[in-house]
């Protein structure tokens, strides 16, 4: 299949290397060109100059880049996408963005002919690498099936989620639930090095019943090091962490711990802390708990 | 080996089962008189009256009340356990108390010439039942030589965390683990509610990654239906939290997501559901949320 | 002089009057029509039907509506304010707003040879009605100076905080000062309910101190009866708070009490509060309190 | 009368001097004697060497330690006040404790046919010297009767609010509400110095409407000038709040501001800021926020 894909960062790169993989016949774009020739040079595929000559031959363009605004600006426009895309075309968004763009971007492909489905995914940067990552999609259950085998390529567990902006509000929920796990686990850990005990024996221990997580087997071990680069960064999470708090606004759900969490993100980034991982909350509290 | 019992509540009642079942001697008692009696008829051992009586010839006490102020009730006075168990007896309480009446009465005990081990467990009523705690234990090493297999009658994990206290401490990161997962689950899932996703289906895909949890695997579908009787009560709950966050003062350790959590428990409480589980943070937010 | 009024609100409606009561030649516009004829009726101005007619041949044009979006309405496109109002116009806002939607619409009035003063308000609806508000300013001096002997009509201090954003942000201080005095205060209420102190009289005491303020003076006897009808409503306080919130992220800045007090608030929405006095916090405690 | 007064701390040096610039014949004790003999050359009056010499032949005795465990210290046991005091003695606290420990003095104290008032105080050290003082008592009427006249010397306002335990609780609600009003303002200070306003200017405007507090005219120009050495230290404070809790988890009263800004101090204390001022909450802000 004729694909584009746009926006050729640490999750999109991968991404599109495993579209490539698959023998479409991948034309990629990339903001900062650089990017788009040396992809085009490693995996074979063309790269376009501009939006409009990547999009307009394309059965399929999957895009990922960073957040709502940066959608407005592929998206919409005499040169974004919608306006140059042909009619009967499937769009794919795998950025992490509110629902109320997701919709906003359906509706209005839905005007000009074309399908768009909303795909955040999770599983970080090694899942993008490996092909595994979670997807959680919105859209109408067509325009799916037509996406699920694409995205098969790197995703191991492709859903719909329901109509225009569920596979956002889907990841949404992800992220409220990583805040409440992470701060939990390094409120623990951060307790745990101040009555004495040693870190680790008390995590083996714990891991086995009730306040076992995801985070505890995969993150603690590091934070205990102090080691922050381990994923998904600061400065993305606050910007989920808006989202969510943003719909919440809207939907009358009420997220005390999320909008708690948010701002102790907030000192993470004042600590210098931006690019570190979202596993940092625990240098927050070492910090100030010397 | 001749073993006292104390204690025959919902924990400590099949945790001294297991101990007679292992053919220990086993003598119990119970403040409530009925009830060790009653456990008695059941499992073959004797019943006590009194304390006195009950450790007067024993060579491990083990015990499972409730909190600081009962383990003073037990433990100390002319008819509490020390001043009546034979010296060189071997001391064992899965009470979840705090780490300074852990220290206080393994030091009483020392002076008496006894052993005294704290050992608070996670697991559950169930856990208690199928005798697969994990059992956290702090104390001297040679006492707890002496104690772990006479745990692992209902132990699957028991591990020596350190000196006297260690092990309560252990338990306390333990449910400050819980109480962000817990809270951000619910969150997580009443945000879902509102913003209209089949939340069931959430839990399926966002399980799969860096959101997962025991409690998510174990309590979301509960706590979607609204069941809240599925464990551990928000009542012992609120007095664990509050041990933690005595013990975080007295450690110079900083926990805003427990001490806020915890009120968010007494909102629970203040809704009539101190005898609810601890996922009934759910509860909390629909009521708010409507 | 020549001033236009736009938004007969419960703000706007008694400003635009105090305007009238000064000699002022005003014209009034308001969109739901019947606003400004009854005003009209009321105060011996002229009530326009359209924006462009209104603003046409205005020397001033003093506006306040909702939030931003409402600002985008009245203000941008050809219908707006900017496109119509006479080079050299003089235009005051007084909704509160984001500093962000100010620095815009400052930028677009130069770019018309207009001058643009954002001035949001404290005093609430009595401040408007006898004339008492406090105005914050933000826009440069030579426009300030025009604007603040027209604003003396309404206001009892006008001060410009700097250029232009600066009355919003102002005002935000003011707003996250606010969040945390109440919030404080309806704490001490509802621990006074819960404990059995006569309420009142602990307010009389400790009013006499440290824990002195203008809301505990002016809505602590309101709050007692369980009266939230003086003032300020919930829903424009979180559209604030909002504000303040989405500001504080770009600047890097952390408000942990202000991102939950937010929360709190909606939780009283959800209570059906929305329309409530910022007070109500109180509420909130005692729904939860029993 | 004669009076004997205990703890010749901050508070109760100045306190004492009052009673003896009124021609009470005033006896002092001091833990640390060199204090007692120290304020006897100052003042004029006698100093004891132990607890039961002091109070043998008092009338009344007025202690001003510094928490519950120091007046389990000072009051209990064979060399207490209770078991040394005469018959008919006026007992009159001004520590900041527990309502529960005030309650239990005064059941001591009426089975030694003495009378216990719990006495805490606000106006701190200034209020002290310049005896302006706010007393918020707890005690039967009789015994309040006696004990009013005496604190005049150095209390503006002395008011009874109900049985033992009363005085403290109202403490309390001051504590609860200063803790609000201080996290609020902190946070709009540093918001304002984020964004770039000038701080002062923004204070003296806000000032004078609904955010107006006590804190904000007497604490707002040190905060900004990163002055906390004017007043009640940051220890005090947690050890305050710590019994504001406790209390609110007897009396089931959830204070989850309450409980952050707790946590917040522990921050302060983590920097070092134990014995700074209450106000330095904005330190903590301003640490993070660079
Ligand atoms: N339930 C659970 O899921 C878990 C509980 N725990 C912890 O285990 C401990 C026990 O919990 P659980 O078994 O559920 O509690 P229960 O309330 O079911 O049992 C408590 C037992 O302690 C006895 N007891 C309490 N106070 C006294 C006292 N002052 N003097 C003498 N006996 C006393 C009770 O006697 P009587 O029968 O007379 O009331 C009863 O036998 C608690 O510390 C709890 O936090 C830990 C993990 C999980
Ligand atoms: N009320 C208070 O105590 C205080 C309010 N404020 C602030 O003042 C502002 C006004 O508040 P208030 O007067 O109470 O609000 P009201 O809801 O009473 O009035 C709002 C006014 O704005 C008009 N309006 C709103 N949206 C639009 C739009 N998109 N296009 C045209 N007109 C619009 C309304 O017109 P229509 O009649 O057609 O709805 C109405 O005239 C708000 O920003 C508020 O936060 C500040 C301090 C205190
Ligand atoms: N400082 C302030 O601004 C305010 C303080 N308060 C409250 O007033 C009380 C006193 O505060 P403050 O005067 O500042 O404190 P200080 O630390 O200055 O003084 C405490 C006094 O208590 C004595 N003391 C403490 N523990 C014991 C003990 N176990 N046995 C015998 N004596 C003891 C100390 O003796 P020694 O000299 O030997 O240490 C000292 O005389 C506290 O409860 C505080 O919370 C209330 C309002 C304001």
């Amino acid at each position: 299949m004729k694909i584009t894909f746009i926006g050729l960062g640490v999750m999109g790169g991968p991404m599109a290397g495993h579209l490539a993989g698959k023998r479409h016949d991948v034309t990629v774009y990339n903001r900062t060109a650089s990017k788009a020739s040396q992809w085009a040079r490693n995996h074979g595929g063309q790269s376009a100059d501009t939006i409009p000559e990547a999009v307009r031959n394309a059965e399929c363009i999957v895009t990922c880049v960073g957040a709502d605004r940066d959608l407005h600006a592929i998206y919409l426009g005499q040169d974004g996408i919608l306006a140059n895309a042909p009619q009967g075309a499937l769009l794919i968004d795998h950025t992490t963005a509110s629902g109320e763009v997701a919709q906003e971007l359906a509706r209005h492909a839905t005007s000009y002919g074309q399908s768009f489905i909303d795909a955040p995914v999770s599983g970080g940067q090694q899942g993008a690498e490996n092909g595994q990552l979670t997807i959680m999609c919105g859209g109408d259950e067509a325009a799916f099936s037509r996406a699920e085998p694409i995205m098969a390529a790197y995703g191991k567990a492709v859903t719909r989620m329901g109509s225009a902006g569920a596979g956002q509000l889907t990841k949404m929920v992800n992220q409220i639930s990583v805040a409440g796990v992470v701060q939990g686990l390094a409120e623990g850990l951060h307790f745990a090095e101040q009555v004495g005990l040693d870190q680790q024996r008390v995590i083996d221990v714990i891991s086995q019943g009730a306040a076992q997580s995801w985070q505890m087997e995969n993150r603690a071990g590091t934070m205990i090091e102090g080691e922050y680069n381990h994923g998904f960064a600061v400065d993305w999470m606050r910007k989920d962490l808006g989202i969510c708090l943003e719909e919440a606004r809207n939907h009358q759900a009420t997220l005390p711990l999320t909008a708690l969490v948010d701002q102790f993100y907030a000192d993470v980034q004042n600590m210098g802390g931006g690019r570190w991982d979202t596993s940092s909350l625990l240098a927050r509290l070492r910090g100030s708990g010397g």
